[in-house]
Parts: C-alpha cells; sequence; structure tokens
C-alpha cells in the first residue's frame, strides 16, 4: 500500500477538483420514449431545479421533464453552462443520433456532464470538439487522481453522515432533505455527494464506489475538508457496514468522514439485503452499535442523532404511527425527511449540534 | 453501485488470471550498488527458492543474491521463464540503461514481471518485443479486470486469514510459513497472495489494495475459489481494521476471504499505527474480538487459532519467554513463525481444523 492514485486514468475530467461547480444544466433527455430511463433528469428537476434552466429533447422523444423546451444556443443564453444526460441509454453507450446535439451544445458553450458508463472523452468527435471550444467533457463516475491516503486527523467543522441499513434506502435523499433543512434555520450546511446522482445535484463530489480501495479514507477526507467550527458537513453515505459486497465502501467513507453525528436510514419492511436473498437484514440498533464502535477509530465522540424511515409505500396515517412506534422504542427522533413534520424538525434539532 | 471493474486498464497482463503460473525466475539485480534496494530480490530467493533459476546484473552493480550468474539464453536454457525485476530504482521508473537486458529476455524467451509504479507496457520498446516474441509484460501491481461483485455466498473448502494489529508486521511471511508447516504435514495448503511481493513469491495473486473499492469483496472471493472439501487456502492479510487510512481494505478482504481461521499477527513493543503516531496500536484482544464480529457476516463460524509475533528483534531466550507468557495470558497458541519450534507446532495443530 501506498503511493497516490496513479492507476486511475486521468484523462477525463471528474467532478471534485473543478475550477467551478457543475451547471447550471440543460437537461438532455434523448430520443427516449420511456421514462424510466429519464431517472436523472426527474432526479436533477425535483433536486436541484435552482440548477435545472430547460430540457432538451430530440425528433422521437416522448419523454419531458416539465421544464421549458430550449436549444442550447437558448439554454446558454438563459444562464446554462452543461448538457446534462438525463437518460440512459440501453447497454450504457452514447447513441450515434444523441452527437449532433451534444456537439452542438459544445459550440454553444456548454460542458456535457454524464453518468454513464462509456466515457465522453473516449468517444473522438466530441473530445475534439471539447477541446476546439475550450468546454469540459465530466464523467461523474470516474473518481479524481491524486488522492491521498488517508491520515485520520481530525479537521475542524461538524459532519454529519447518512448510514444504512442497506443500499438503496433513502441515504441521498436524506442527506439532501436535512442539508436544506439546517439551511433553512440559516445554518452554514453543505451536501457532500459520493454517488454519481448526488454528484450531479450538488455540481461537485467524489464516486466513493469507484475509488482504488488503499484511498478510501483518502477520498472522503478530501471531500469534506476542514471547515469552520460552525460549518456542517452533510455527506451522502454508501452501501451498509452489514453488506457482504460493499461493507468496506461503508467502512472507508465512516472512517474518512469522521462524522460527529449519523442518522441510520431504513426501509421498514425490508428483512433481507437487496439482492442477497440470504443475508438477513441488520436491525437499526445493531447498525447504530457497530457504526459507532467503527466510526470512533477516527472520531471518538461520534453519535446517532436519529433514525429516517422510507415510507413511501405507507399511507399518511399508517407513516404516522410507524414514526411514532420507533421513536418511542428507539428513544431517538425519527422522520421521513420527504414527509417532513413535527418529526423532521425534532430530528433537525438533534442535527444542530 | 454496480457494473464490473470497468475503469481497471485492461492493456496490462495482471498476475491472477494467468494461463500458467509465472516464472521460475532469472532475478534481475540492474546496476544497483545499494543492497536496501533489492528487498525483492532477496525475498524471492528466500521464499521461492524453488522458482529462482540465477540472477543477472549489469556492469557496474555489486549487490548479488549468491545466486548463479546467468545470462537470459543460459537461464531459459536452464528453465527459467521470466526476468523478475528485483530491484527498485529512485522514482519507481525503468532505467534507460536497463532496456537492452529486458529485450535481450523477451527474445531469449522469457516474460518481464514487475511490481514497479511505472507499467512496463508504458515502455514502447518492450511493448513491441513482447508482442513480437510472444511474451507476457506482467505488472503485479495492477489488479484483473472483470472482477465481481461480492456475493457473500459460502464456498466450499476452508480458508485462513493472517490478521493484524497494524500494517508491516509479518502478515505475509506467516501466512507463507503456515502454508509451508501444513504442506510439511502433508495438508493440500496453497498461499494466496494480495499484495506484489506475495504474489511473485506464488507466482499469481491480486493486489488487493489496488482493486477498485466496490469489487474489493469480490477480489478477494475470487482470490481463493471454492476448493475441496480438506483444501486450506491460507490468506495473505493486508492493512487492519483498526487502520485509519486501510482498513476498508482489511475488511474487504476479510468479507470476501470468509475465514473459518484466522491469526492475529503483531509486533511486541510497537504502540502506536506506523506512520500515524497519534492513533494507539489495537491490542490482540481487540483484534480478536473485531474480526470475530465483522467477519461472522460471511462466516458465523469464524474462530481465531492463534497470534504470530515478530520477534526479530529479541534474542532467544526472550522471545521463548514472551511467547510462553502471551500463550498464557491469552489461552491461545503463541508463536514466531520465523523461530518455528514447538509453538509454532502448536499453533499449526489449530490450523488443521
Amino acid at each position: 500500500m501506498g503511493g497516490t492514485a496513479d492507476s486511475v486514468d486521468r484523462s477525463t475530467v471528474h467532478a471534485s477538483h473543478q475550477a467551478s461547480p457543475l451547471g447550471p444544466y440543460l437537461l438532455f433527455l434523448g430520443d427516449t420514449v420511456e421514462p424510466g430511463y429519464a431517472k436523472t433528469a426527474f432526479g436533477l428537476r425535483d433536486w436541484a431545479p435552482e440548477r435545472c434552466i430547460g430540457e432538451l429533447v430530440l425528433p422521437g422523444g416522448t419523454v419531458s421533464t416539465g421544464l421549458e423546451r430550449l436549444s442550447s444556443e437558448e439554454a446558454h443564453a438563459k444562464g446554462a453552462r452543461a448538457l446534462l444526460i438525463g437518460v440512459a441509454s440501453p447497454g450504457g453507450v452514447i447513441p450515434p443520433q444523441w452527437l449532433p446535439a451534444m456537439l452542438d451544445a459544445l459550440r454553444s458553450g456548454l460542458d456535457i456532464v454524464s453518468g454513464m458508463h462509456s466515457r465522453l472523452s473516449d468517444i473522438p468527435e466530441l473530445a475534439f470538439a471539447a477541446e476546439a471550444h475550450g468546454r469540459r467533457l465530466v464523467d461523474v463516475r470516474v473518481p479524481p487522481a491524486n488522492i491521498p491516503i488517508g491520515t485520520g486527523a481530525k479537521r475542524s467543522g461538524k459532519r454529519l453522515l447518512t448510514v444504512g441499513t442497506d443500499c438503496a434506502l433513502g441515504k441521498k435523499y436524506t442527506a439532501l432533505s436535512v442539508t436544506r433543512g439546517l439551511q433553512a434555520r440559516g445554518l452554514d450546511a453543505t451536501f457532500r455527494a459520493t454517488g454519481q446522482t448526488g454528484i450531479m445535484i450538488a455540481g461537485a463530489g467524489i464516486p466513493i464506489d469507484a475509488v482504488v480501495s488503499d484511498f478510501l479514507a483518502g477520498a472522503a477526507e478530501t471531500l469534506s475538508p476542514a471547515a469552520d467550527e460552525n460549518h456542517i458537513d452533510v455527506i451522502e453515505g454508501q452501501g451498509s457496514l452489514f453488506h457482504p459486497g460493499y461493507a468496506a465502501v461503508s467502512l472507508g467513507l465512516l472512517h474518512g468522514s469522521q462524522p460527529d453525528m449519523f442518522i441510520v436510514c431504513h426501509e421498514p419492511g425490508r428483512t433481507h439485503v437487496l439482492g442477497y436473498p440470504d443475508v438477513r437484514l441488520p436491525t437499526i440498533e445493531e447498525v447504530i452499535l457497530q457504526t459507532v464502535a467503527l466510526g470512533k477509530l477516527t472520531n471518538p465522540a461520534i453519535r446517532c442523532v436519529g433514525v429516517s424511515v422510507n415510507t413511501a409505500s405507507y399511507t399518511d396515517e399508517q407513516a404516522q404511527r410507524l414514526i411514532a412506534a420507533e421513536s418511542d422504542r428507539l428513544g431517538l427522533p425519527v422522520a421521513d425527511p420527504l414527509r417532513g413534520g413535527p418529526a423532521f424538525d425534532q430530528l433537525l434539532d438533534r442535527c444542530q449540534g
């Protein structure tokens, strides 16, 4: 172990060490007719409306975000600075019929931002045009080069990490909701993105699961640098300490984030790890104990400030009942951030310090 | 998270998915005059003598392994199949004066095996000559492509992992010694290498700390595949669960290895994590408890079979006394594998099942 992350491709611009944040965006929907493929565009519209100027749909496309339809030139005139690929294509490659619109975007002064599997800079026409027009091709799946090894040294400022009983149950949206809730209270809070959708929403971040193992904790340290004592970084969690495939990602992120506070995210009713029918889901209590046991290595003051439950499949009344019961049982604030209300206010109270 | 490790460079041959194991070796010492730079060559001579045919020293070089001095052609005639770069150079790059000998090795039918920072395949002359002569350029720092995500599924066969209170205190040599000890007893045991020196010694393996985080556990699963019920894989550990920079690597390796048994490696007298003067070293007991607590996710039957102490700086008598005292205190076999003796025999007894 040692050295720097030199096996990472340096030819592609990445989302963290940006001279300036990504966007504002023109959301690109291509010629898709399947709303399920446009999850990224919908996520951006919902979570970063202030960074979305409009949408660009190609002939034949039927999916819309409801935002104003603009050409790249019109969008640039209205303040857009990047075309964001908001739609997935089967196979994760850029279809040839998208290329003319992407080249036009570069000509119009827009960067291109993508979370697709194939890299923008691997398409020679795009690489050439970006160079010619002085624009950036940003692949948010690519981590920065030259990430240092984690030091474990204490940094100034406060940090909150969302952790989970599993993958895919609301760690990103909890972190976003808490960030906004704290900001609405006049606090100095920053959302720190660790996955591609989060990076697009924030306009910056590090795709933590794409970092070479040796540099995981160091990447998390880089992501939330030293700050003012009253500043709160709210860090998007990944995976789970009890996940047979991804626990290492969660641990590196925990150690590097050295959070003062964490929120456990959970989906009531889920009994097994997603995609692992033989692996029992840990309880919320197990996750709290394990997160404290492991997190204290880099922050002995780490504490759980509450639980975020994903009650998307519940009625309002069912959700209220569940939230009250869980809060009683655990002796902690429990809330569904997407429902807000007094329960979420109590959770935010704890996050203030 | 998901997909395959496609951000890994595929242009370089790596040490695992080899059609055939690496070597036997001709050890290349270059023109070095500093024995400290030749640690790799000495390690190979000491730990894989049966794979070392001779040494190649350039004019001006004064360091020797004591093996027979051979040209590439002579070594090939005696059974060598790879020139192993056994010496480090300042900066980790191949000095130009080494190139003629390396090209001659390829012409003589030898592969080239390197653990240096700069990649062999990035040197056009070498890439061209390897292609022309049908030889391999093997960079042992480069992990294989297409590593799957960890499944956590139980595999047949037995597994033993060496873990540690820290980095750099004998996990590799303990695993090698235990493998040989078991083999000497007629057991079917295989050393599984996870670092570059180990990979050179074994002729195969995966440099686990160079694997992209998402695929860490999957890489460890690939490293020790399903085997006969009585077969024992002895897996080289990395880092420590209490290391602020590398704990994630240790956890991914632990989860993917799903060991039935582990040995805790420790250097008596070390009080702080190497290079981290502010981080207290965990106790052996803490490492045992943590390894069981985390390892049981993928193997509920995980158990500690003993402790390996590195007593290199002790006299024989001091070492015997320390080993007896630690064994009494912990109620476990404690041995320095490099000293052997009855204590090591007791440790091996436990490793048999």
